[in-house]
């Protein structure tokens, strides 16, 4: 009989390796596979080339797998007695479907753990010069999926206007619906919003203007994954952006 | 005259040394001087045995140094050419004043970087088993601070019940008060609810049960820094934590 495997449910960072956990690039040293997700860096995955490596995130609009499909792997290979990682962008237990794969772990009996990362939804925005928390600014933060306003309206429509940083994942196609969305409830059109695009990915870039000029806001083109900012926080980027910048991180970073 | 030095406000993470990122462990390794809060564990400290310690926390309830001499003092440093990491628990932007220490930085035109962390406010539920998010569940989540009524009022003051997972960081003393708050607006008695002490440290522990059984939750002794969770998806610690109590963790860890 083979000895059971472990399943890491592995939370990748923002997408700079340099933001993983120390025990996260454990497990992909050990990994004999990884099931990772669309928006997981190739740099990232390279640092397991021991490992099999099979992709579950979407090709053209649609899942390559499903939701059970993923779960029967990872228990299926377990149960082989393989040591699994399954990399998910920012951190598994935010919008990753992470729960519902730990419940399903849980139940086939298969050993797993959670390995917690870094979320976008705050290095994000602090990458491009916003604390989504600031003294006499924001003494708390919101973070919703833009997807669907079935997603954020009831959050979104019932928080007081102002009363908190309002940070949007997967928002970004659906920008100027939210932004109408809030400004309908009360919020001031301009309130200070950032996006934020591809933090800590190289063509990193950030808009910073005002919530009712989101809808209109000129980004670059590509496939950069991108959130939303929405409070005064959003205001400190113009200050704290620059000087973050002319910082050479490059100059110091791990040889 | 002096190349000047650099400030890397750099988030540790929840507590657990293998919860650093491969940034601020490089940080650490370079750092001239560190200056820690009280909630960093020595073992973090001790990945820099090169560099001078100044510890900036409270003892005895009293800062040791207040906010302006923090900033004055990394300043300070960084025109010596000292390279200077300012440790902060989990992430620096959240609860941190890491947007304070960054403007007086920028001010005074230091160079400066952050160095984003692993955040309690999600780290601490996901290892106790509870996804601040979940299908079905939760479609977003709220952090506030528990240390005052006016710091979480205006936020959960608005917030329609169990719109969304609500997760409370400086609140275990304060928590009866609040559980009474968010009933007086309307939230069910009977609402999951978490106080999650330690997580990632040595002796963490978790107490599960009913948003108006906080007040009274009885929790083992001692300084341990905790956290609120409160919503439905606290409901599910009571299958994920015992299966991830299971798993061998330490027989998998970094020898």
């Amino acid at each position: 009989m083979t000895a059971p495997g472990l399943v890491s449910l592995v939370g990748a960072g923002p997408g700079d390796p340099e933001l993983l956990t120390r025990r996260a690039l454990d497990r992909l040293g050990r990994a004999d596979l990884i099931l990772n997700d669309a928006l997981v860096p190739d740099e990232l995955v390279a640092l397991a080339p021991q490992a099999r490596r099979f992709y579950v995130g979407k090709r053209a609009g649609r899942h390559s797998i499903d939701q059970d499909g993923i779960h029967r792997l990872m228990i299926r290979a377990a149960r082989r007695g393989d040591r699994v990682v399954r990399l998910k962008c920012g951190d598994p237990f935010v919008f990753g479907r992470g729960g519902e794969e730990a419940l399903a772990l849980q139940a086939a009996g298969v050993p797993f753990e959670i390995v917690p990362g870094v979320t976008s939804a705050i290095a994000g925005p602090a990458l491009a010069g916003i604390p989504v928390t600031h003294r006499g600014l924001a003494s708390g933060f919101v973070v919703v999926s833009g997807h669907a306003e079935s997603a954020y309206a009831p959050i979104l429509g019932s928080l007081a206007p102002a009363a908190a940083t309002v940070v949007v994942l997967m928002g970004l196609t659906t920008r100027g619906a939210l932004a109408g969305f809030l400004i309908a409830r009360g919020w001031d059109a301009a309130t200070p919003a950032a996006v934020v695009l591809g933090a800590s990915h190289d063509g990193a870039a950030t808009w910073t203007g005002r919530l009712d000029g989101l809808a209109a806001a000129a980004l670059p083109p590509g496939e950069l994954p991108g959130l939303l900012v929405i409070g005064a926080v959003a205001g400190l980027a113009t200050t704290l952006a620059p000087a973050l910048a002319a910082t050479p991180v490059a100059a110091v970073a791990v040889p």
